[in-house]
């Protein structure tokens, strides 16, 4: 086993590190929503300052019951008792791992910890690209030819990961697409894990979102958390809907002796989070148009610079090209070492090392304390606010002649559609 | 793989089962301290409200240097580097085996959750009975043979592992004992694990304590947590103090793709606990006097009922034995079926199943409510509290006519010192 620490986390205590050298910093790597925690979600956990029983391996009643409500209300009805808590959805995902004890599919690119755990697991990542133009979604054309060549070398293929919305590409699987991957995992017999913690931040409101539960609800688990959403990463609350009783049960035992039961008082307000009051679905709301406004204010920086973007689409991601580098780390260092920008290189995300890839997160933009981040968060235009309008500024002396998408294309724009085997 | 929900855990959900059927339960099946939050920590809690932030995958610079000064105060001068926080011990335990990755020696009996934990990372547990009339130590006679042999079957013994002082046999492990075991470690090469989580509630607070990174600095990991000394289980935060970068380093790595970080608030309030303020001082004393009253209550009781119970000297638990039986499964039964009882048989510890002994934890006597938990606290004589005299009523009813240690003999007492190979 080989692994180092999480792409995501080393780069957070690499900026730190920086900064307390003096040196000046974008934090564009890291995938922290942000934003302050919302008063009643301070209230709700000082309230339940005083609950320090373990309570239950799957969190507490309440929690579970608020969680089925939250699907219930997205036209996914819910059973309590298939919902699972965790100290974030991280570990519910190595604990699914663990559970299902097979090789996984995985889109090319997809979060860095995925591979990782599968890793861990001592079980092989198989990773497709998405279709031309998507993101989260391992490829339908290519799915059943891969899970058929590795079984056929005697693997044990038993399952497909999806990230609705995309975390690096910021992009959401069109319906269609979902909808024939879940026919498709039905015909293969494998599980789907459909990490669905963007859900609540796919910027467009109208836009349609589909879960592969909508489809295959006999095989789909989806995991979710608040730490996007609410902003609530340090807190460590997640929850997972499982598909039926066999398979929460295995979860259950194994986090029961990896991680017993979820912090308590997070509980409380995780519950009170999930049955999302008018307060909260506002805050939620605030939340996306600002995520939105940012990632493509910055997006269209890219473009400018030459770059090839794919519209981010939900989240506070976007996965640009630089063609004229050779690969993804030598992008990636150049920005950090040379122009005091961090950003995690396409590498990080299972992408292949010669295409010149970065994934940019854009929620640190706005400001460094909970004042500024509140202001940004009810801006009108929060693009024009000093400190942001400085980190924007600071992108672009660095993006400034750093090359151009498509080698020697005149202007930068959308990647071009070629096919996906050669584009990835 | 074989791993169901751990024992303990799935004991508690059973009793709030039976409760909730309108059965009567005395739960001396579950290790929860029992005690209501200190108010100084409520506050802390609530006060770190605001911090959303994930952190260093290690905890906070703070909590890891208050973590560090409290080993150094127990002679054992720390590096807040080599210091790793997580959510709990357990997940930390988790991640030392993994990080280790070869068979491990278990005292037998030893806490659920290590040889559950061996079997989910797929390294095999070595159970040695401790030295006759001691607990949570491998008998350091059999240690190097039992190494020598699993290794001239090829297997790769990479640690050994010890609870100090010990669930479930309540029992503190003499110095020579662990010094001996240190020696032999390092002869074989083992990294130790010292689980002290119970470290600050060995009864007598003048009994010599001796850990085992005192003897071989270079090789011992210590781990320990709030949640038995300041009763935090459900907050889930533990610590674990590393011999070396190296180890910290493969333990941060899995860290990081496993669980990301520990509560955030959390950290806040276990590093106001670790500094140890008077008050916690005194809340841990006055803690540390009540599970002490309680357990040798309770022992006195299985010993005027004929059972035979080495003196608890840590911790809430005692490991009574009632050789009348036929086995710890059978005698867990009875008293559950039959008299309301709630405990957990030998075997959940990895206990010969012919052996007739139980763990019995005292520390859900104290009450039901935090009002009644708090009068135990500070009651001159908890025993004579009315909640209290009732629960150990119904445990002499239960008791009475279960039969003697040691079979036909007259009367209960100390276990006898048979060899450990024929009383084990």
């Amino acid at each position: 086993m080989n692994v180092i620490l999480s792409a995501t986390l080393a780069a957070n205590e690499d900026i730190v590190r920086r900064r307390r050298a003096g040196l000046r910093v974008l934090n564009l790597a890291f995938g922290e929503a942000g934003l302050p925690v919302h008063p009643a979600l301070r209230n709700r956990l000082s309230e339940a300052s005083g609950n320090n029983g373990y309570g239950e391996v799957a969190g507490s009643a309440a929690l579970r019951e608020s969680a089925a409500g939250y699907w219930g209300r997205r036209g996914l009805p819910t059973d309590p008792d298939l919902v699972v808590s965790g100290p974030g959805s991280k570990p519910l995902l190595f604990g699914l791992l663990l559970a299902l004890g097979g090789d996984v599919v995985l889109p090319m690119p997809s979060w860095v910890s995925y591979a990782a755990q599968a890793e861990i697991v001592g079980v092989r990542a198989i990773l497709l690209p998405p279709p031309p133009g998507e993101g989260g979604v391992p490829d339908p054309d290519l799915l059943a030819p891969a899970v058929s060549e590795a079984r056929s070398r005697g693997r044990d293929v038993r399952s497909v990961l999806v990230t609705l919305p995309d975390n690096p590409t910021g992009r959401l699987a069109r319906p269609e697409t979902v909808r024939r991957l879940a026919v498709l995992a039905r015909e293969l017999d494998l599980i789907i894990i459909s990490d669905e913690i963007y859900r609540d931040l796919v910027h467009d409101p109208s836009a349609v979102f589909a879960s592969p539960a909508e489809f295959a609800p006999e095989r789909t688990v989806i995991t979710t958390g608040l730490s996007k959403s609410l902003a609530l990463g340090g807190w460590r609350t997640g929850s997972a809907r499982l598909p039926g009783a066999a398979l929460r049960d295995r979860l259950l035992a194994l986090a029961s002796e990896i991680w017993s039961t979820p912090p308590a008082p997070v509980q409380h307000a995780a519950a009170y989070a999930f049955a999302e009051p008018a307060e909260l679905v506002r805050r939620v709301a605030d939340s996306r148009r600002l995520h939105g406004i940012m990632a493509r204010a910055v997006a269209e920086r890219f473009i400018r610079a030459g770059a090839c973007v794919e519209p981010p689409q939900g989240g506070f991601y976007l996965y640009p090209e630089i063609s004229s580098f050779s690969s993804s780390t030598e992008l990636a260092t150049e920005l950090i070492e040379k122009h005091g920008v961090a950003v995690l290189p396409g590498t990080a995300f299972g992408d292949r090392p010669r295409v010149s890839r970065i994934r940019v997160a854009t929620s640190l933009l706005y400001g460094e304390s909970a004042e500024q981040r509140l202001a940004a968060l009810h801006a009108d235009d929060p693009v024009r606010l000093p400190w942001i309008d400085a980190s924007l500024r600071h992108l672009d002396e660095a993006l400034e002649g750093l090359g151009r998408c498509g080698g020697g294309r005149s202007g930068g724009g959308m990647p071009s559609e070629k096919p996906a085997a050669t584009r990835r």
